[in-house]
């Protein structure tokens, strides 16, 4: 709750230091995101009240600008592995800061290189001779007046990247760098002027932050695959190529079928993703409630599918993205569509918050653990309830009626047989290596691929059970019947994608394969008169999709010759490389 | 022939022209790329004699700089829909270029926008009142010595896009641009004087370059996917990270089995298609021979293919890309790795020289009408020799041995079992459309998500077949055994990934499937101790690669830093940014 408190108060803060002076795009990176979207927060959080009153303050007011920094050049997912050191000194009351070797060196944090003054530094915490593991120390970096780094600090930008051209993602070296006994944030965690550690009380409350970041990460993908899905449909509607029946004018392109296979159930995905976001944020708001009077005991069930949500949801959109580029052919590849743009944005969401695979095995763990307690004899409740009838081989192999059944809530229920299995191939896979005399680590190691699968298995059946829970909350008959009909289209496109996995639980047979077929492709046809309509509905305004191939009245084709002659090669008719390269060349020939 | 010969001249050429003057990098587009790779080629074969002497050499000596300009802001695959028109004018014998509207304005060439001073324009010939479809027409568009744009040409370039920076693609428009009609490229196709067209007596000239083309992308698939496996392979020798035995140091990520499971299959692949580009190379210039003498009764063979497999490659080489670049983490991300530059160089191939959905329909096209020859009788030989086997149903869902027989030649009869069955699911799902009525082109429509994976499946098989007969040919025994088990692993991750398909023909039961998964993590143990040995092989040289990430001696943290350090905002240690924005933002709060 405090965090949504702190989103949209950084909108606002964002907002009114943006006013004028500052070109700040909702949907692109800036220098300050870190400053307004970790720095601060983690202030608030973390601080004392004494600390508040010296940062917090003049980091409202941009006087202080900070940054987080914790991943580390050969440190990454694996926290314990982080090597930056903070040692306390008795003697002086001061931390000493330091990167013992390059793999140590700070790398990546967002507005690091070149634009922060401060930095909230993660660093193995050492006193009395001992390690506490890390902690969150406040390390001012340049001078306040000149800018200029302070002695000790080495710093710089990392060097261009895919995207994100407007962040300075920096390095920083720290070498023995002494800051006071009250620049570690103490609210929770202590160092005693002694020397002595006072351990916090309790982990929950970072626990809680990232679960929730992850959860709007989950939103997140519905809300970029919604906009590349209303770019290419948009444009498809506009474009006209090649023909279906001779001599008859060029169709638009989203009568081909293919086209819609391409576009519809990225479409439905959207959708999936966007009801998926508002499940993840609504049901923590519920479980973390007021935080000291919650019950939390629903927390790592939510943490875990929160880990897998957030894997699936950006793999999906990721791909999903550069389908709906390469649908819009050679155009998809110009900036003037937006796509390039919003890939190399979206695309980093894949490793950052927690580097997917080991999301899904994160949540794998707890299936896992969720198998043996049933496997114990437990009643499980919750998400993976599903797996109570797995114990009681009720969702073994069945026998299929002839006749196939493809309603929504049968296929939620043939998803959740397709979990069910891939769960427990998963779980076997890992009892064969121990049988074979694999210690636990490597057994686990040995399963990783089966225990993604699963993951991925459970994933897709949660977004598509939410999906069909808000399916059943719509009122309005129009609504529901469209939404009806995505849904639908969700679960069908799922199905053919995972035929075997279905066939292998054996809950369809390969003769009813070209029934799901063709029922997929009656779907695509149901949704072609109200694709552009279903796009149109996200409400996205030509101002934020910024892209002239998704432009609201369709206009394409002279918006683009007008983005062209903007370009900023053509602001001469002849170029200086004409002068610079070229007649230089051609007089040596 | 011709062809190869050209690459080679051009690439020749090119080291000439850019000794020591143009920066030019052999994997990086650059502004002259046209007019090596097609405007010359281009003259050499369909210029007259008289035009050789006045284009081509002062074409050579770089006086004349060229483009080929085809595509239009409206219309690419489509050839037909091409709107940009040359009218005959025998008053003055000339010919009328225009661009009759917006869309018809000529977009996309590389080098158009500020490099070139002449084109090749593809436009549709008018004379004597009647349009002779698409012809070839030299047009300048510079001044010789200004380089201004001539009166009635519009010229620029088209603005940013997802990469290619250093080429200048650009947008023509034509405004009633009179050029002489020995501007025509009149060695096939003429106009007389008086007006009256000659038909060129056949257009597999231009056919076969066409199957050239392809052929070379399909190798380049490999070659691009190489590099990728290359960086990803050595950096995940050289990274290391988290655990997988509790208290033992953190080990190579390549340990991981989920990241042996991205990067091995791909590697495979890196061979698979070199191979297959390889085969397609050889059998162009075997069925070309000496072109006048060559038996081309094979060409349309090798069409359907080349389209197929050109979509193929570069469809699973563009993914896996990016899963190389995901598997190394953060860093990925930097354009140190060198990954961001290669996929949006290679991104293109998915669309360029024939959008691959409409590849994979002609290769379908293809299928399909050798489908109808088996059903009407008769015997089909080379590539879909298989097909005979269907209609005699010696292929239909047949019982399977309780023991799963995995060695690769079995693998390679699977993946014909595969091809065979869907490309009759989609002669079926044409049969139904028809017997419900539809007219011959929307019973295509509606069936090409089957032809698509009918094509898939062809080339999947292909490919795979080229692969197993490759390695038949390995003499060294050590050789043989590691390509063997890459052949297989290639075999194998297929299986897995399309177990439906496999499942649904009865090659394969539910209760095999765990089998599979398990030869599948055993071919990635196997692939372990040999994978850097592996990607040394392809013996892609650092200044090559030009990446951080990949680098032989595997020095990566040392080099990232050094990388960092000469990024231009580390120009100066405060960056103009903080003088200009942050101190005045500063100022005001």
């Amino acid at each position: 709750r405090l965090h949504l408190i702190h989103v949209s108060l950084n909108m606002d803060h964002l907002q009114v230091i943006g006013g004028g002076t500052l070109y700040v795009h909702r949907f692109r990176g800036n220098p300050l995101e870190i400053h307004l979207a970790m720095f601060l927060p983690t202030l608030l959080n973390q601080a004392t009240p004494e600390q508040m009153d010296r940062f917090f303050t003049p980091s409202w007011d941009l006087e202080i600008i900070g940054t987080y920094a914790q991943t580390e050049m050969g440190h990454g997912t694996h926290l314990r592995g982080l090597e930056t050191t903070a040692t306390f000194d008795p003697a002086t009351q001061e931390f000493v800061m330091h990167s013992p070797t390059v793999t140590s060196i700070k790398w990546w944090p967002g507005g690091l290189g070149k634009t922060s003054n401060h930095a909230i530094v993660l660093a193995q915490l050492y006193t009395q001779g001992k390690c506490h593991g890390l902690n969150a120390f406040i390390v001012p970096l340049r001078s306040m007046g000149t800018h200029m780094p302070l002695p000790g600090i080495v710093i710089g930008d990392i060097g261009p990247k895919f995207g994100f051209d407007a962040v300075d993602n920096g390095y920083l070296k720290l070498e023995h760098v002494r800051i006071p006994r009250e620049n570690m944030l103490m609210k929770y965690a202590q160092v005693k002027p002694d020397g002595s550690y006072v351990k916090p009380l309790s982990s929950k409350l970072t626990y809680g932050t990232m679960v929730f970041i992850r959860s709007l990460i989950v939103g997140n993908a519905g809300i970029v695959l919604s906009q590349c899905c209303t770019i290419a449909i948009r444009y498809s509607a506009v474009r006209h190529q090649s023909e279906i029946r001779a001599g008859e004018a060029e169709p638009q392109i989203l009568d081909y079928q293919t086209q819609q296979h391409k576009l519809f159930p990225l479409l439905a995905t959207a959708y999936a993703f966007l009801f998926a976001g508002q499940y993840m944020i609504d049901t923590y708001n519920r479980i973390s409630g007021d935080i000291n009077q919650g019950d939390l005991s629903e927390m790592p069930e939510l943490h875990a599918l929160s880990a897998g949500l957030k894997a699936f949801t950006t793999w999906t959109a990721n791909t999903g993205i550069e389908v709906c580029r390469m649908s819009c052919g050679g155009h998809g590849y110009s900036r003037s569509s937006a796509l390039p743009d919003i890939y190399v944005e979206f695309t980093p969401s894949c490793t950052y918050e927690g580097e997917n695979t080991v999301m899904m095995l994160q949540t794998a763990r707890f299936l896992m653990k969720s198998y043996r307690q049933v496997q114990a004899g437990q009643q499980l409740s919750g998400a993976v309830s599903y797996l109570n009838k797995v114990h009681h081989r009720v969702m073994a192999p069945q026998a299929v009626s002839s006749q196939l059944d493809l309603n929504l809530n049968t296929l939620v229920d043939l998803y959740e047989i397709r979990a069910a299995m891939l769960v427990e191939l998963a779980a076997q896979s890992i009892q064969q290596e121990s049988a074979r005399g694999k210690c636990q680590e490597d057994s686990w190691n040995n399963s990783t691929i089966d225990l993604v699968r699963a993951s991925d298995a459970h994933c897709h059946y949660m977004v598509l059970k939410m999906f069909r829970d808000k399916v059943d909350q719509i009122e309005d008959p129009g609504v529901h019947s469209v939404m009806s009909t995505l849904a639908h289209l969700y679960a069908i496109h799922g199905m053919g994608n995972f035929t075997g996995d279905f066939l292998q639980a054996g809950v369809l047979t390969g003769a009813q394969v070209p029934s799901v077929s063709k029922c997929l492709k009656g779907l695509l046809a149901e949704v072609r008169p109200s694709a552009v309509l279903l796009v149109d509905a996200f409400d996205h305004h030509d101002k934020m999709l910024n892209s002239v191939l998704g432009r609201h009245d369709g206009n394409v084709y002279e918006a683009m010759f007008e983005w062209a002659r903007s370009s900023p090669l053509n602001r001469t008719e002849v170029h200086e490389s004409f002068h610079k390269h070229l007649k230089p060349l051609q007089a040596k020939l």
